[in-house]
């Protein structure tokens, strides 16, 4: 055992700034919760003379972030680069091949590479600690990996991208169309000038995939996963939404279906007094359902610098501990490849909202094609009336097949007096 | 290294027979986080002959709890008996002492004897784990020893008792007096015939202070905890906090007040629309606010056989999994001796209800010995108008000393026009 733990930091942007905050203002109760002195030996990132608010003075730097991992002063290594591939993906295999900790925020690289990197990390007699990469400083990975564990998930789905929940949570408050209130984000930080990854889903698939692999025992499988964002998003749904008594959220689900597992990331509608719906904003949330636990709600901040980093350092002072769990709670050759559900397997209530000319008989039309695939409409409204412009005409269904609700929404957009592809949404309801 | 982890369970009430079913079924599992076969070797509890819904047959009975502590073939002990004496505190030390982990849902114990108990952890080169001790379920003290380990704690408060929870809920939703509701919480279990340790806050009070030692790395010290349950709490109440805006919740709330903690079970008002107002009936939910990760908040079930034993089994499963961490977060040598806060110290909005005759004057006279110790008025109600029977008087103050209040009730409570001693609640709106 060494006399102190040493650990090098790849990439000094926000969530790194912070770990280096973290570290230095609360060294002594770091090492007293760790049993062991943490000392930061090295860093690497661009633009070393840059003045990012923190003493840097003390740590030796390196131009080459994979010098880190060949260090043999180091005890673990931090990657807060970002990416699936490249450095970060060539950093974290060397880290684990020579035996060292590796610890990272990135969720791309750990749902695109999870299964590997806990082989590695296994094979190497290390741990690959990835608290930060899903929810921010919400400790859900240790909570799913080890609070939960006496469990047999059945479910775990959360509100995972803190930016399309601000967007929606703004929507709903304002009015504002979805363009309009993407800008104001922008212009607040809340989003990225590319933010693409986030509105279109993405990263919260990437966390899902995460969530989905830790809580049913299965190999992450990125691919596997339906992933739409919340670009399709109309004020008249977050309108029709309310006036039904729900709110719209992008949700991340997982459920078990029998021997199947569904996931998928898509905006659904979520009754307005349930607990998910109260988390707004830039706040983020996880739901579970274990058969003994029943069911457990986290909340917290999912982005920015002191949440992430507070969950980087609990990984930190874990290794420091000597805590090595398998990445996933489970062995890798115990992880099952999840038989994964598709639209035929998955049964729910569905929100659609068509774009239709006013006219006699559209309504028979179309709940005529419902009919066909078996769905059975809960109800109708329709906004507007107006013999020359398209109004729109919104309706729930009770329970059908996704596959069936699919169908019949692919032939109702082919009707000459729909306007546009219908928009449709899950109604999360357990 | 043991080849199978063999455990004795001491009390095989609900929990106990719920540890037994999820370790039998959930076998093969277990084994896969743990690393290694959990194994139940010997049990203990009265009436060896009587039909849990189990399959005991298995295991090895004892007549006598302590037998287990003295047992060399068990690598821990899980304690499901109960109170802050007696066997369970004997067998704590006993087991403790043998260097076998030492498992408990006992909350008295680890309040009372925590500080000793971590100790003989310590000493012996073993654990005291108790996560399932607080909040049933949820994975609340793995979440501070761990999950916000970075953080300096700047407070921690929650729901920390069902009983109570879903007493205050059923009166708000039917309007119904605190005595039929609690006959009708007796009738459906979830109160206890003697139900005095939850309504008086004593079980609340025992959870909160060992959330306050975690939080803060602080002895834990059930003495200087301020308790009060909901016993005093009338109809009246419950429907002034709703035309306020509020909920009536019983809070265990533990704060940093500068170099002193202020610790304290109390039914507060909350905000109706914070997300702890809307844990309803027997959920149980902390809310912890860290100086990095910001707040968190989690939520699951408080009690019942499924959640408790979910997290008895967690605990299992570290131990098995041969993980060692001080019971408190940091060892015991590091742990402070709070200086705690006294009424003097603590500032807050308060709610006052008044029983008082309604006589011309009455208001002058409360106004002005409130006045007198500096507590101003934000609103007052008066509900009801007869000169002949007493009304009763709604009150909520600005921020005040909460001494301050305290002594003018004093006062208020010995006009001649006052019947009974006022009722007073903290606004809990941070």
């Amino acid at each position: 055992m060494t006399q102190v733990f040493r650990i090098g930091i790849a990439g000094l942007g926000t969530v790194g700034v912070g770990v280096v905050k973290i570290l230095q203002q609360h060294a002594a109760v770091v090492s007293s919760r760790a049993g062991i002195p943490v000392e930061i030996t090295a860093v690497s990132a661009r633009s070393p003379g840059k003045d990012r608010g923190v003493d840097l003075s003390g740590y030796e730097w390196s131009d080459d972030p994979l010098m880190l991992a060949d260090d043999p002063r180091l005890d673990a290594v931090v990657e807060l680069i970002g990416g699936a591939d490249g450095v970060a993906y060539d950093l974290a295999k060397k880290t684990l091949l020579n035996g060292k900790v590796f610890i990272t925020a990135n969720k791309a690289l750990v749902a695109h590479h999870g299964r590997e990197l806990a082989c590695l990390a296994e094979d190497n007699n290390t741990a690959l600690l990835y608290e930060a990469a899903v929810a921010g400083g919400i400790p859900i990975i240790k909570a799913l990996r080890e609070g939960y564990a006496a469990n047999d998930m059945r479910a775990v789905y959360g509100i995972l991208n803190g930016t399309c929940n601000y967007i929606l949570t703004a929507m709903r408050e304002t009015g504002g169309a979805f363009d309009d209130i993407l800008k104001e984000a922008q212009d607040k930080g809340y989003a990225e000038s590319d933010p693409s990854f986030d509105i279109e889903g993405t990263d919260a698939a990437h966390k899902l995939c995460i969530l989905s692999a830790l809580s049913f025992g299965v190999q992450p499988d990125f691919e596997a996963l339906g992933v739409q964002g919340i670009t399709g998003i109309a004020s008249e749904d977050i309108e029709a939404a309310t006036a039904l008594g729900y709110k719209i959220k992008l949700l991340g689900v997982a459920r078990r279906l029998g021997d199947k597992i569904s996931q998928s990331v898509s905006p659904c509608l979520v009754p307005e007094d349930s607990p998910i719906a109260a988390v707004e904003g830039v706040f983020n949330a996880v739901e579970v359902t274990g058969d003994f636990v029943d069911t457990g709600l986290l909340v917290g901040r999912g982005a920015g610098e002191g949440p992430t980093a507070s969950s980087v350092v609990a990984d930190i002072i874990d290794a420091a501990r000597g805590i090595k769990l398998p990445a996933f709670g489970v062995p890798v050759r115990d992880l099952k490849t999840a038989d994964w559900a598709g639209p035929q397997d998955i049964h729910s209530r569905f929100y659609l909202r068509l774009t239709v000319m006013d006219q006699t008989g559209v309504l028979a039309e179309v709940t005529a094609l419902l009919r066909d695939y078996g769905v059975s409409m809960e109800s109708v409204m329709q906004h507007g009336h107006d013999s020359d412009r398209p109004v729109a005409l919104i309706m729930t269904t009770h329970e059908a097949r996704q596959s069936d609700v699919e169908a019949a929404c692919e032939k109702i957009a082919a009707l000459p007096s729909v306007v546009a592809a219908p928009t449709v949404m899950r109604i999360e309801s357990a």
